[in-house]
């Protein structure tokens, strides 16, 4: 029978074959409390487990090949970290001193402990870290049961019929059972879990293939060798589809393979538009190495290097200046004198691993409200500091700027400056290079930012419209809620005459102005933002050539009436109209 | 040693006395597992424990005087509530039972559960009722330690010195000690715990109490007998103070006292400015008896009565419609002939009853950004339509409007529409009366809402600010948090511009405006207000004639020339200027 699921579209492109099942995760465990002299063996019992997986964590990092993802190592990293951290460990073990559970029972009550703390988590990125320590504990898990946990890859049945065109279908994909996809030429990838930034998504979008996620009830109503269809760019999985709609899909797949040839061949081409206005098309990156990506891909910069990476491996803080420096340096050497922008630390004063190990756990009523991005760098001088010193030493050995994330207030804008300027007179007096030139620039994601953009334009080099988190505020809509989630539009008027506005006023003014949000990577947007006189995207590396190919087939002249209509239609039905007219023009 | 203390204004006023420091709460209990077969006499205690405090309520409300503020029978009935409540006696016992825990610990475990759940609630009001369960969780600890709870207001050494002018000093106050505070004579209220809507701050209020509450340490710091200075206007507690502090005090005191003279007679006089435009002041009300309160203020009308109070007493929803009705009626009448503004419910699906009692408990990342006021009743259609017939059933005993929380899209608009004529419809169909052309309007308090202002103007037959939230989302700043409170600013250039925009776009098509935020109660802002064009404010009863004065003394000509360079003014200096010379014009 064929049906259709629906999920998140992370990984562009469609796959068509065979359902290739993993066993989900087998986290029921028995639950009974010990007696007092048991205390020290059950704490034993646990330490040895620890120890096994330690060990095939060491094994799992010695095979990886020399040219799998660098996500992968990474990964494995963070997983050996998070084996011996604190939070999981201690905590553990009190639970078994002080209330006397078996070493299986607290290791999964800590863990939900931890999860409830990770699902508070503004931070999109950091919160699918959860997954990580899931897929950690289900290792101890294993080990305590005495399986051996390389079998958490389980191919039940899997028939060798001939079709090696295989999909991977589970529960959620564990980082280093993602080294063995490397080899057997899986085509596409589907998990009950995750979100744009968890393991599989990230690790798919490396290599490629196309993947839907959070695809709900995936793994359990998918069987063993199911024929599907993974359509990546909507997060559309078809399971056993009718030959008709296998046919649609084939020649849908063939056609984007000579559609990807043709963009490929797009790469070196100057991007400008038919009327020979230019376009900057610059990448979003989350790790040092995503700049080769963004090289490889045409990028002529990068417009949004996140810096929260830097929180997976360190629990209380940012870490020391000489680590960030090199990561820093590394993205920057790695563009090889394209201008690389750095923005500072994005996440909330409720980021997960901070107060988890002291008494008392406080989270935000409403983190995306809350003590986040620059309100906690300003509130945490000294981490600011570090990472201002940082940046600006990493600018010696290419073109750098600043970007500041969730400015409002004229104080805020000021007191930042303030700092970067006190963090050059420490480099000065210790006679460390920087670049004394090095740009700054503000996020534009605040509502208040964008109409009060003259207080911005006035002190700054640069602006960067965030487009999700200023939808987020306008619409007063948080889109990782599933509950209102159809509520958030980006083309609702008063958002696209924000925008407008920001991008005018930064015109008359003469200062830079980009997009980085995930409207800029979006080729149906492409038109409307150029009508609005965008000249700077920047955006995830997939989506640079389809960008740059609506760019090339555009005509500036020809978007300024149907944008306008577009600026003064309120009501849906006009708007909708006015849109449909740019599509043509 | 003098020394000064800070917490949250919520009842006007100077009270100079001594100290009356209550005894503070006694939560700390033994913790040890019992035996399993202890299992069945401790829930027996647990039991005797819940009726003796059923039977002290009842005698409390049977004690309480004729002429006791309505709010404290209320608060009465909410606590016998909880007392039988299965989120607190069931999951109790399910710990005593599971876990082997004594009583004693299994109460103060379970509170600590439901109070984390609190903190999550996005509605202030909800959000203060977990004291409520404190109150109720004491009592029956005392009653399980054998101490008669009638104990808990225990004076310390209270030196009778003649100084009858006593000021409460408490960690918290429970409402049926307050009972005692009518006929005692108390001068003013300090609270280390609650916020603008704790039940000491709805008290002192309704019995024009100077207090301060929220102020943290209060109750450690302050000494019995000590003599303090409540300064209520202000939020600050001035502790044995320096002579002539206490001079400048009791200056003020009498002046204050002078000008609340000079005030009342202003209560029967016309609003309107010096230069003859009429105003309209009207009442924001919590409790259908609040609109006794409103009337003898001087309202002409209440311009939001909030909803959220049927939630006190109902555990998964609103009550049916004929208890709704009645209470709508109640308000409508005590009114007399005067307009009556019903939001419809503004609470969110993270409301605290809710999911209690069921297996799973889900709050929404950010709460404020989530499913709650319209967006929540468009999602429970059946409870929405309730509300709809009980409010336009009460709309045929007196002018009845309906407003909207919450609404920022075209189509929401247009469902809500739907609804209510559907709601007419069924009315129509049961030849039930109301007021077929009873106005409906909306809460501008989404920046969305303000920027497409158009869409609500062409819709709806009235607006009303709600400059709280509108605040909120503009900044993104969540004024609960403590961590970022400094950081809302109502002054900021993009709220008063966004204020300015809708109320500009509201009179150019002919759509009447009010403020019912805060704004509109504060007597620093009426002169800003009333230059940007508004002439309906809704506020507290208890700011009416403070706000009036204002109104009075103001000749609007003079308004336009500071009010254009308040607006024009970004920087925040030439914006503090343009302010002063407002005040001065």
């Amino acid at each position: 029978m064929s049906f259709t699921l629906h999920g998140i579209p992370v990984s562009r492109g469609i796959a068509i074959g065979r359902a290739y099942l993993i066993a989900p995760a087998a986290l029921d465990v028995d639950h009974y409390l010990i007696e007092p002299d048991q205390i020290g063996a059950e704490i034993a019992r646990f330490h040895a487990a620890q120890e096994a997986v330690h060990a095939e964590l060491d094994a799992l990092r010695e095979d990886l090949a020399a040219d799998a993802p660098s996500e992968m190592g990474a990964f494995i990293n963070v997983h050996s970290m998070i084996l011996n951290d604190a939070m999981l460990v201690q905590e553990t073990i009190d639970l078994v001193r002080t209330r006397r559970y078996n070493v299986e029972w607290a290791l999964t009550e800590q863990l939900q402990i931890l999860s409830r703390h990770f699902d508070d988590i503004e931070d999109e990125y950091l919160r699918e870290r959860k997954a990580d320590i899931e897929q950690v504990v289900e290792r101890v898990l294993k080990a305590l049961a005495g399986a051996p946990s390389t079998a958490s890859l389980v191919v039940h049945n899997a028939a060798s019929n001939g079709h090696n065109e295989m999909i991977v279908v589970a529960h959620d994909i564990a980082p280093a059972d993602m080294l063995q996809f490397k080899t057997q030429a899986f085509k596409g990838f589907v998990t009950d879990l995750g979100g744009r930034t968890s393991h599989t998504a990230i690790v798919a979008r490396s290599l490629g293939i196309p993947a839907s996620v959070g695809v709900q009830q995936a793994s359990a109503l998918i069987r063993q060798n199911d024929l599907i269809i993974v359509d990546g760019d909507h997060g559309i999985v078809i399971v056993d589809p009718a030959p008709i709609v296998l046919e649609e899909y084939s020649y849908r797949q063939s056609e984007k393979v000579l559609e990807q040839r043709k963009l490929q061949r797009l790469k070196f081409s100057p991007t400008q538009t038919l009327d020979g206005t230019k376009i900057e098309l610059c990448a979003n990156i989350e790790l040092p190495d995503d700049a080769q990506t963004a090289v490889e891909a045409g990028a002529m910069g990068v417009g949004l290097f996140r810096t929260e990476f830097l929180f997976m491996n360190h629990k209380n803080r940012l870490p020391e200046e000489e680590e960030q420096f090199e990561a820093y340096k590394r993205a920057i050497e790695l563009m090889n004198g394209r201008p690389v922008t750095i923005r500072t630390i994005d996440v909330g004063a409720d980021k997960p691993l901070d107060s988890m190990g002291g008494d008392g756990y406080e989270t935000a009523p409403n983190p995306a409200l809350g003590l986040r991005a620059i309100r906690w760098s300003l509130s945490e001088p000294q981490m600011f500091m570090t990472q201002l010193r940082a940046i600006l030493r990493a600018s010696a050995f290419g073109p750098t700027k600043i970007l500041i994330p969730m400015l409002a207030h004229a104080q805020e804008i000021d007191q930042t400056l303030d700092l970067i300027q006190e963090a050059k007179r420490q480099l000065d007096d210790a006679g460390i290079a920087y670049d004394p030139n090095v740009q700054v620039g503000a996020m534009i994601e605040i509502p208040a930012a964008a109409i009060a953009v003259r207080l911005f334009l006035k002190r700054l080099d640069f602006l960067s419209i965030g487009t999700n988190d200023l939808i987020q505020y306008t619409l007063a809509i948080d889109r990782a809620d599933n509950a209102v989630a159809h509520l958030y539009d980006p083309l609702h008027p008063a958002v696209l005459n924000l925008i407008a506005f920001t991008l005018r006023e930064a015109k008359r003014a003469g200062v830079p102005v980009s997009i980085c949000g995930e409207m800029a990577g979006d080729p149906t947007a492409t038109r409307l933002l150029l009508g609005l006189g965008l000249t700077e995207f920047s955006m995830h590396p997939s989506q640079l050539l389809v960008v740059k190919q609506e760019i090339l087939r555009s005509n500036l002249k020809a978007f300024e009436k149907p944008v306008a209509d577009v600026l003064a239609a309120y009501e849906p039905a006009e708007l909708a109209t006015a849109l449909a007219q740019l599509q043509k023009a």
